[in-house]
């Protein structure tokens, strides 16, 4: 969900120029962990409004709608190390992604228990647990990883043309 | 969580007698589901506290505190059917599970995505999908449930015996 459906980066950008007055831009981060690129986001991610209020990211409303008339679809998001993010996560998908239902959500620690066909995900940690296709959404934290164990997409116009 | 970990019947009954002046047993309503057993079940999974307050199962702290020396444990749970009831969850696990991180826990709406090699639930509609090893938790709605396909426990001293 986090820098694949919600925009977390834009969110950062725009929490860390409130607090510090700096702009950065995702070239400025690009090959930064996250809690590194923004010295101030570990407490961001406890904040009340920081999931509820992200962004939402370019073309991924419309691809996952269109993806779910022919696979089914879970939205599994790393949610119970923020407590607070998990009403927030809920109701932002409810807003955002009305055509998700309850059913297909999935709010977890570890993604090592989930099983699937395809998972679409910015974070090799998860990728590399999982034993079907894999897909690695660009986001600038992982833009420098190169290797062939994961299928790199830069965009949700890329998904929608590789698997439809 | 709920039937298994969580002691939902004696939150049924307590609440079902505190509204109606009814004192139900479980006796009265075994092979019942759980909404029809109680007919303001449903309600109640929408109220404040349902979840939070519920009673814990006999044994089951120590009988998961000794499992998670041997296996790795994870926490499923159907939650987002009821949003107001995620926090309360990782909450009650925080009280009565304190070993349990959150790592190892996952809200979920459908059980099909997990994967591990055990399950243990109280439901039919998670244990037939699930591909590992299925332990039936007795509650009173599954106790005329008969077939080879999930080995019936009756307690959290059954699964200890069992499983170590």
């Amino acid at each position: 969900m986090d820098g694949v459906l919600s925009d977390t980066y834009a969110q950062y950008i725009i929490w860390y120029e409130r607090d510090s007055g700096i702009k950065k831009t995702r070239e400025d981060v690009i090959g930064k962990p996250e809690l590194e690129a923004f010295p101030k986001v570990r407490e961001y991610l406890y904040t009340d409004g920081f999931f509820r209020t992200a962004p939402v990211i370019a073309d991924s409303q419309k691809v996952l709608a269109r993806l779910q008339e022919q696979y089914e679809i879970f939205i599994v998001s790393s949610a119970t190390e923020f407590p607070q993010s998990l009403t927030e996560k809920q109701a932002w998908l409810g807003e955002h992604f009305p055509f998700i239902s309850w059913k297909q959500m999935v709010f977890c620690g570890s993604k090592t228990i989930i099983q699937a066909d395809i998972m679409i995900d910015d974070h090799l940690k998860n990728l590399d647990h999982f034993s079907g296709e894999t897909f690695m959404f660009s986001q600038p934290h992982n833009l420098l990883w190169q290797g062939p164990k994961h299928k790199r997409v830069n965009s949700w116009l890329e998904i929608e043309n590789t698997l439809l």
